[in-house]
């Protein structure tokens, strides 16, 4: 039995009067750029208009809980914000507890500015791993996995988001 | 001495008057929907009304929190959560942040929403043994958790819901 | 140097104006019955009246914390709660995570209600270890957990509860 | 070159104004005496006033976070407090949730009462281990660790404490 | 591919106006040292003006969060906070334990103060982790993790501090 697999999208959205923030680490950067890559494209696939997908970054994954806080605080209006960073297991613990810290820290965000926050972080063990999961590696084993974050900040927001309902 | 296994209902319950949603993610679909029916059966069978089961979706795991939360937001009047996720661990750390991360936020929802929120969620490593958890197995070795949520919802309202006292 | 093992009381307590509430899980039922039961007898012979010990139950240990909360807000008068519940390691990850969430909620739980919370969950490994703690092996290795739970409840009700000065 | 190693104190302290409260467990009771013991000599040594050191205690070291709430509660004019436990690691998994738990909640409890909480527990993966950071151990290969905690508690109170500034 | 590695600054940053508290952890002080200085230096290549820069210190990491804390409320007007402590290995948990809830901690404090916390913490599991961090070590195999954090705070707190907008 096939049971493994990402869930497709349960109705047809329209992205077009949604406004939406991405919030990119730097580290990786190739890595992350196709991921913001990804995740713009498939949201622009569900008639998200280009001008109301803000691009802002930090410099580390850290930095993401409070850059998004402010990111929001900013511009007011975002129906949903993509946090984007990727973690690769190094030879410290610095990558589990940043993994950690960060993690917990997007979760709760979410009731501090009570809109979704859709989870784009990669914790990988291997850049391999990394590479895979942007759609980047030769063999294009795995899909861009942004394009998933674009997909689920789309439903997020129409679903669940401050104009919602 | 044989001590574990399941604790039966300490009690009658009738669920005629509880209004229940389960919220579930789409990642690993055809196990989620046989959770989904056995904890819907089990609760009917505890006397609560097709029409009182408010079914809604989230794409996966890390949106069940905040999905749960908007979910009573627009409902309002729900007796109990029922959140419903399946996550398998992978060769990346991610199974190991979002199973942690969501199993904390449903937990501290309560506290937010004031309703009980039952754990849905499978924390598996394989996908035999979410299979097995779901009655899917041919050799049927487990039951159906959903069923097990489904009494614990009715349980959990009736005794510490918003209207149980 | 023989260093391990249980403190004893500090001092006499009466706890004669007490009133406790034990709310259990019915997971792994022979066991928790004779800790509920250790508690019990230890209470009452520190003093507490049988008529000011409650007794209530929820289905598995996920649902301590939300049906401690609700048990205090229901009987309002309480000095203290022991939460109760048995967690034996088993094939998935289940075991961790609810561990791991209910003894952070149990601990923060007594923020919420101001009333000191004892930790009455076993983390075990094993059945063995289970039955062991609960007084129940049949060397008699080690004493009934409950007990230890009973004595914490009465000092800290005297020392710390709502009531203590 | 030689990087570890204990950090002075970065100044003289006069400790003869400040309010101290030690709470400490009862569990490996031989080794929490000594490091109580080693906290206080050293606090002394700093100016601190023997009438001005509060001592109580608390079962286990569950009861630390919650105790140490309600003493500060009771004196009110405490300018910093040290919970003092000592947790060895056992069979089950009973060590880690408690040291998480415990750890995690002394951390927080800082913002509920305003004033530094020290941290006093030793977590310990053998007896051994806690003998020797107790200064009990034949060789005295490490310093009582209680000393580190003194006078870390004084220039606490004295640079960050309720009266620091 | 290359993927790892730091990412480069997004943008030319003027520090002149911003003011910056450092409270650093005395444990490790010659590493400390070095990171402090890195940090310092860098800042300072960005505009910030040395009397601009606040440095104090605590005993260990687990004062780090309510030291900065503290510190925030005496200057009230600092734009960013770096606590930089240096943890490493020991035999016991403590390690886990103090590098847990110390960056879960930090984390929160943003919430707390309202103002960014750059991730200054050093978590290694061994002497020569750290000090290769500092750019210590002879071979010089890695730069001082310092310059990064002191960019971080820059940027930060141009982007999203207090005054940012």
């Amino acid at each position: 039995m096939a049971v493994k697999g990402l869930g497709q999208l349960d109705q047809t959205y329209d992205g077009s009067k949604l406004k939406i923030g991405i919030i990119h680490a730097r580290w990786n950067r190739v890595i992350i750029d196709a991921l913001v890559k990804g995740a713009i494209k498939r949201m622009m696939s569900l008639g998200v208009r280009e001008e109301n997908i803000i691009v802002e970054t930090v410099p580390g994954s850290f930095e993401l809980p409070w850059g998004s806080k402010r990111f929001h605080d900013k511009y007011q209006d975002l129906d949903v914000i993509i946090p984007i960073g990727v973690l690769i297991k190094g030879s410290t613990m610095h990558f589990e507890y940043i993994s950690d810290s960060t993690t917990q820290a997007l979760m709760k965000l979410q009731e501090t500015i009570q809109i979704p926050v859709v989870f784009g972080l990669l914790t990988c063990l291997t850049e391999e791993q990394a590479i895979a999961r942007a759609g980047l590696d030769e063999g294009k084993a795995m899909h861009n996995h942004g394009e998933d974050w674009g997909a689920a900040a789309v439903e997020m927001a129409s679903k669940f988001g401050p104009n919602a309902f």
